[in-house]
């Protein structure tokens, strides 16, 4: 267990992979809902080739929680210090739905760091819809009824096909999470997070981005739906743009084998057939 | 003002276009929030060439409200009576949503009335997952929260793009909608409402209706997506389908002129083209 | 049988449902290999309420055979000088894929004339693409084998699974096709058809188009695909795009039925509810 | 250069990356039009990890070519000897339309030797409408007429947007195809093989296969529509199903590095997250 310490923040973090030291890293931006623990399962794969740095943003897992409201920005900035403080010069990086959002803010703003950027379920702007969408989750979640918050939040993030062929995953979740839906401080953090994506706007910096970019779709994502990403695939100059068929905003849980193939990859992909 | 009693319910309904005797009567089939006065601006056109009966389901608008729970079977019979009492023996039935649920299981038990069939927006069968969706709805409903209520429920119905276009519209419509969604006399309506449809099942009864039918489907519908739709034009034998692009679940708001036009459309249309 | 002369042009026309006076009249505008008598099977839907003008462009069915090379401009000033002489001063044009580019020529020259507007599998403007494929078309029409020209052109018409499911029915159509496509002058007729298509660009006038416009699309549409039809909706002011699931290029024989009722309800619909 | 003698008939292969012992080899099967040295932009990636093996089946490039019909079973035999000769117990197979059918026989025939499939542009079974497709380019093969060759053929293989886009290319392309597609004895051997793939059919032979199965699949592809790819899908047990957005049936040329990339990432695709 490592901690970065940052002006009055904590950052918990952790390195997989750590011998790889010829590889650029990988770097790995959690959901909203997410924390470092996500993404146990992908860490044999990801480390195959390169060092893993997971971490948990501000108001995620055992990071600082914040007590006022803030800014995907400042979870930028974090970002920005923290691959300094590990010396990392370049990375390549993945996010997903908040994580995205993040990514795509830092890659705009940093651009010569970012060799590969992967960013699942984003959006380039967060939407009066998707912000409407924030508004209710932050209103039940201040009703501090875990099953309501649950009911929600967690089924729109699945695609009814997954969720109704997982159904027996689904209820064994459904009763991990209640009780950490029902606890007032990870609510109120649930509740900053989500407050701090509704300024999210890279529409006019997009074209800063020189990463080699892929951009991954679910045509079921009904909270970042596929035309939110052609958006990012016009805007970004070399990007590429996958979509997975039924699956929906949890790419990473609904097809884990296929978001872990395509996203390694793409990464590991180098001798680039230019010309056919 | 008409109402119709059967048992213990009273049913209001009314009557436009009554002097189009000539022409098979048109019945509209509310979704779950709606009621009659919903469908007043469709009125003029639906007129044009035929009566059209209007009436709110038990727990919906100005009819009975219920104290327990009950099933969309109910509001079948219901219809089922309301039809006999208006002597009307051949009808074309338009339902949207929960109204398409209870036009297809009206259509699969009494297959000889039913002439048009329109449903907008439909599902054969209630999944696990849109259960889990009503189960939300419900547990925010006991809150009494209007603001949450519609947060959790309104966005959901339109899609992404037309809520964000219309962002003033929707916003005129949330200060309407939030005193209606802190009436608890409403929440508890939606509450049964939302339970009655649970046990909604028709794949094995599709087969029984004879009905020439049309399945209206929105591209962005993320509570009923295309592909339920699907399963319908599968086991529906004459039926169409017909998917709006751009437009959410509630189709008749987003779209309400090319909603208006095919489904009328479709019930005008006598002389088919069977051979070309 | 009718016949206006226009210049040295002699162009056959038929007019049903004359006694329809009180209604503006449709007039149908072909695809390209068709003629009037491809829509004698929608005629009696199409008069209920309407006249109906059929007609057949240069170089179709019974109208002058041309032997220069020309544009399809040359066929909008035949249809406007047609509805001149006709003493038509609004109409609602139906157009598909050939005739759909005529029309929206014709409505962007003269919109005040058009009441509504129905293109079936459109484009704005020929590209590089579909300019290829009318030259294999026409490399294989010079070849004089009705065979081999048959191949190539009609199975694109047609969606895979309209082809495979109907195949005795196109199996006949073959048979009764082919003696058609191995006449040197149908075939030197559709070469200049085709030819006159290629410089169809009405992107930069579609604004100019004021009638209420369907864009009826299949998505199995393979010449003219959904997206294309997306730019006409994006441009045309007051249009409507309605995608038919699983039909391909012809969208008339493919789904006769629901062709016939979309069109007829879009024309048909008058009060149209504006504020729900 | 290698030849691999097998009955009467000559094998050309050539294998790259021979020094990467310890992998499984990966095998590649082409596509209708494509030899062995349509793939040497592809080489430097594919041999990062792996062996690759190239070869032209009967009728492409330098291999045998035929004089009398055959089906796509004498393909799998043939490629079933080259494996044994080369003494191949276990291989990665990847195929692209044709070589696709070639490959899914194979490994519904022979599935203990495949640990990866990809099949990119596949179909199951030859539909009669794809039946249709390639006697009209017989036809029209038989006629010597290389550019109509070319004109009926290419653009249906690319997207109309990459065509458009890269026009110049295409141009290029099509000066340098046509003397090729003018050749007798290619075409000829384009006749027999297209004949070759009529019958091909393993609808009912897919549950056998147990390899790895990756199926990549271009929204744009008008030959071989994603439906096609959603049978394989449906029908072959441990399979992921991919849809590149706004590509054509050439999703290799159209989309070389990320064909690549995913192809890769899927083979080499070892620690997969089983639970998450």
């Amino acid at each position: 267990m490592s901690i970065f310490e940052y002006k009055k923040y904590r950052i918990y973090y952790t390195i997989d992979g750590a011998n790889k030291t010829d590889a650029i890293p990988v770097i790995i931006l959690n959901g909203i809902m997410m924390s470092t623990v996500s993404w146990d399962a992908f860490i044999p794969a990801f480390t195959e080739h390169h060092p893993v740095i997971r971490y948990d943003m501000l108001d995620q897992g055992q990071s600082t929680k914040m007590n006022t409201t803030y800014t995907q920005e400042l979870q930028v900035e974090i970002l920005h210090h923290l691959l300094m403080y590990l010396k990392i010069k370049e990375v390549n990086i993945v996010g997903i739905s908040y994580g995205a959002s993040v990514a795509l803010q830092y890659a705009a703003k940093y651009p010569k760091t970012v060799q590969h950027l992967v960013v699942a379920n984003a959006v380039a702007k967060t939407s009066p819809w998707l912000k409407a969408i924030g508004d209710g989750w932050n209103e039940v979640a201040k009703s501090r009824n875990g099953l309501a918050y649950y009911n929600i939040t967690i089924p729109y993030i699945y695609s009814p096909q997954f969720y109704t062929k997982e159904i027996a995953w689904m209820e064994q979740r459904k009763e991990m999470l209640i009780p950490l839906f029902s606890n007032p401080s990870f609510l109120d953090a649930m509740i900053r997070l989500t407050v701090s994506a509704e300024t999210h706007n890279t529409i006019d910096v997009l074209d800063k981005i020189t990463a080699h970019t892929l951009i991954l779709s679910g045509d079921m994502d009904c909270l970042t739906p596929v035309y939110e990403q052609e958006i990012l695939h016009q805007r970004i100059a070399d990007s590429k743009l996958v979509v997975l068929p039924q699956c929906g905003h949890a790419s990473m849980y609904e097809q884990p084998d296929l978001f872990t193939s395509i996203v390694l990859g793409f990464i590991n992909h180098k001798d680039k057939p230019s010309i056919v």
